[in-house]
């Protein structure tokens, strides 16, 4: 087929020019004899005039009929400034129908009122919308700035098996029988972990994959069953190394996608640090309001709530908004008192507003002059200030101020907007207590390598041990997380007696990989980046399934296909399984 | 860790410098108290040398042990012309032993003595090898190089889901249970076709995806259970700017990945002349000896072998061998009727020499002295030539020479080396009749579009119809298949029922995907290269394991991390599945 030029490419110098063109009707209006039509392809849209002369051959051709034109470019007479073609348009000679359409059941528009569950089950028609399209293009952009970075970097891209082997815990691995051997089983990765790991046995040192996981998640909003990850490992490196690799990458990313220029090196916080000046592993760094511990200036205090907090080594955690007071009345402090007690289980919030030189609020009585007089010069307080305080034990305090100030953020206006503020957050704690299994149990998981110093703490203090785990965390998402990896054999049979694991049980659950361990290991280690969630931030959209071709819905379902569906029971024999518990409908 | 080069890039320019290696232990020698080490990395290997200051520090050291040396590089006083660092050595200064190893079961050496199962059991350390590494290697660049290509022509690449619909005829789909919907399953596709021209239809115009596809193969030595392809679709294009983007990207991919400069444009064959000059789709042209059929000079013949024979619409076919006369005795001829009998259900192969002007053989004495002279004629027979013949039914004698040609191609040694012989069949039939069945099936898929020129026989003669589907066959290898599609919904009806299938059939088999045709569907064709196969040609193996990270053996096993294998019951009960049939040993 004939096409000289894309729709979306032609611009007043174009005018004058005989050109062909095809793609989908857009829209169609009549004026009379004459007929206008917006065509659409991949590249934009532009308006195609059909005259009397000619007007007659498309008199049928209905939206989404795929035409192709022949015309003349010439100059609008009143150009449209909402189209990026909007100043010429295409005076039709010749026309020919390519394809008719059935009415399309969804609106096929960047404004498309029809609801999701629809435009899913009509994902290829929902899919020519121009955002959409542009949002996999983007996302292939991404794959193609991070694949020739990592090359030009040594990094080798190795496709590691998607038939797996199941582990004992998978309890969200999705599960495939096997037809050759029934009885057994494959299991999907939920990342290729071991194999990168492998692969740095094996000496490839510098590996990468843009690698497809799957995780059999329970229904979340912000999930699919199958998401990608670029994936990096590498040997011989320490944290400096791979930060630097991650650093390059995403400068490069955030370079070609969008045009963003980042910093050249990425701020880094301890993750005890982060947890107290934030609240949470995943700050927004696009604004400041960060917590202030108030203990010092309240250590002697006769009032009793805090004195109580203060006894059960709890904390009083402050988060000062400058010229807030004004837009938070009494009812709206309440709404946010709701939502720590509800949310985070915080047992108050008290609050206090700096006007005319005077602390007012619900604990401005409660306090000493000595103590306000502390607080405004400890929190810098001036007329307008509001100060939000919980006092509690320490993960309440922090979790609820952090979602406190991740909210008055967006209600005050206060983040920056098209900044990309990026974070590495370190040294994360190596092990947590799970009061479920009564033990301390691998934060991040069995194989990341302790920080050297604390390694005399694995068994006494546990809790006291960081490891060498790290997240990117990019305006309050995590990007990424990764670990130094232990290497040595020693150390990692420490480790699985810190978290109560015999040599047998891990021999058990992780047999082949230990082995591997054994023929020379080289220090490493790496990341793996959520590309769903890259992608998304660089489009500036909060829905995952903005960003995906085909995606799932919430509940995991393809209403597009209508999978996962039901199986002849041939092909169940086949496999030697039946289905014995049948949830459906 | 420091590290100031790679092993494998120091040359006799380096002498003098001062180095910082690491690397695997790949030989240790002493000589008294100087000790020898070859250091390996992935770029490499260089000999470093322990004198008697040092040695003792390495006195433990064995093979695959990691070291971090620190030394001076220089002349070589015997060079090693072996080894591409064989000019150089370093003299080291310092040694860490940056990690120890067990004695490795397997030989890590390019020239390995241990058996393959035992290699792949141990894989992560086979890849230690240098020659699979370069494998691993030489993939990644196959690659980017196809995605460089593809990008800069416009081809955007876009991740389609593994977890897909099930089809009812899937024998060979891997089907993964639903947790969340018991009772239905998930299927892994065997290739990315339903998407990608959904994507076409979505208007997404050019897509690529290097995809993974599962297809649960019976056991097939050359065959993995998951494999990759190159997967490309494009709108508003035909066989001419499709094969126009392949030929563009296997020039771009063998100049980058072997500085093989491939011809401009690619030579193309229909099918049944493909079939009639070399008895199979998959030609190897790197040598000649096309078959000749002999029917016109036989067409009067008394020979009764001949005489029934082309009663019956049988062909004589031959294959002419120049100077081959004296390499095959009786009892190498005799093998060659094993061979075609065995092989190829033909009922005989004969066979004449010429010597001294004279024709010898098995059927010498039956043929007439017209027939003698017009065979050599028409053969252009001189002395030394050795002809095979075959009459049978035409399928016959054409898989029977074909392999012929192929074996005595081989035998002969008439194949160029390092030279590449691309060639696109076309016109395949678009039906095959099936005995099993009893009716006419689709050769390739029913979504191929017939030729224009052949509709008119969809019903009065399926077996005269040609498809628009092609392959590209190098060196008789098939490297890639695709198609036109159908974008008429007319005409899709129309083949449906030429291969007996109602309208709702067809719905229940492909239901949704057929809804989607009527939306403004654009004419569109594709092709899926076997990047397997390519990265096989490219690195001269025939072992399909040798360019994948983690293969399955023949029988699909993952003998590394023992897979598939047994799952707990508890595992099962969350899927609602149970085990009905059991053939583990």
């Amino acid at each position: 087929m004939k096409r000289t030029h894309e729709n979306g490419t032609l611009h007043a110098c174009d005018a004058g020019k005989e050109v062909t063109l095809v793609g989908w009707v857009q829209k169609r209006r009549n004026l009379g004899s004459i007929v206008f039509v917006d065509l659409r392809d991949r590249s934009g849209v532009v308006q195609i005039t059909f005259d009397e002369t000619i007007s007659e051959k498309v008199k049928e051709v209905r939206s989404e009929f795929i035409l192709q034109v022949t015309g003349t470019v010439q100059m609008r007479k009143d150009a449209n400034p909402k189209m990026a073609t909007g100043e010429i348009e295409v005076l039709a000679k010749d026309v020919v129908i390519v394809n008719r359409a059935e009415t399309a059941p969804i609106t096929i528009s960047d404004d498309t009122d029809t609801n999701e569950d629809t435009r899913l089950k009509y994902r290829y028609l929902d899919l020519r919308r121009h955002v959409l399209q542009q949002n996999l293009i983007l996302r292939h952009r991404v794959c193609m700035a991070a694949r020739n970075l990592l090359d030009s970097e040594g990094f080798v891209e190795i496709e590691t098996p998607i038939l797996a082997r199941s582990t004992p815990e998978g309890a969200r691995d999705y599960l495939v029988p096997s037809r050759i051997y029934n009885g057994k089983f494959w299991a999907l990765p939920q990342s290729p972990q071991i194999y990168k790991q492998l692969l740095m046995i094996s000496g490839m040192e510098k590996y990468f994959q843009i690698a497809r996981c799957f995780r059999d998640e329970d229904l979340r909003s912000d999930r699919q069953p199958e998401f990608t990850q670029i994936d990096i490992e590498m040997s011989f490196g320490d944290e400096d190394t791979i930060f630097g690799v991650v650093e390059r990458l995403m400068k490069a990313i955030f370079r070609e996608c969008i045009s963003a220029e980042l910093e050249d090196t990425f701020v880094r916080i301890p993750y005890s640090e982060c947890m107290r000046l934030y609240g949470t592993d995943k700050p927004d760094l696009r604004f400041g309001n960060t917590i202030t511990e108030l203990n010092d200036i309240f250590k002697d205090t006769e009032f009793q709530v805090f004195r109580s907090v203060l006894d059960t080594d709890g904390i009083i955690g402050a988060l000062k908004f400058s010229e807030a007071a004004s837009k938070y009345s009494r009812k709206g402090i309440d709404k946010l008192q709701d939502f720590v007690k509800h949310g985070f289980k915080a047992k108050a919030l008290a609050w206090l507003k700096q006007e005319n030189g005077t602390l007012s609020g619900s604990i401005a009585k409660a306090l000493s002059d000595a103590e306000k007089a502390a607080l405004s010069e400890k929190l810098s307080l001036a007329d307008g200030d509001l100060v939000l305080i919980i006092a509690d034990q320490a993960k309440i305090v922090r979790s609820s101020l952090g979602a406190l100030r991740v909210r008055l953020g967006h209600e005050l206006d206060l983040i920056e907007k098209d900044v990309y503020k990026f974070l590495w957050v370190t040294d994360f704690p190596m092990f947590e207590y799970s009061e479920e299994e009564n033990r301390w149990v691998a934060s991040h998981h069995p194989f990341t390598a302790p920080k050297e110093e604390d390694v005399r703490y694995l068994f006494s203090d546990p809790g006291r041990v960081s490891s060498r785990a790290y997240d990117l965390v990019l305006n309050g998402y995590e990007l990424l997380s990764g670990s130094i990896r232990i290497h040595d054999q020693d150390l990692q049979e420490k480790v699985f007696e810190a978290i109560g694991l015999t040599m047998e049980e891990a021999q058990e659950r992780f047999g082949f990989f230990l082995q591997a361990f054994r023929y020379g290991t080289p220090p490493h280690g790496g990341v793996g980046i959520g590309l769903e969630r890259l992608v998304m931030v660089l489009a500036g959209t909060d829905n995952i399934r903005d960003v995906v071709a085909f995606p799932t819905t919430n509940s995991s379902l393809d209403l597009m296909s209508d999978a996962p569906n039901v199986v002849d029971r041939a092909q169940l024999d086949i496999l030697g399984i039946e289905i014995t518990k049948n949830n459906n409908d």
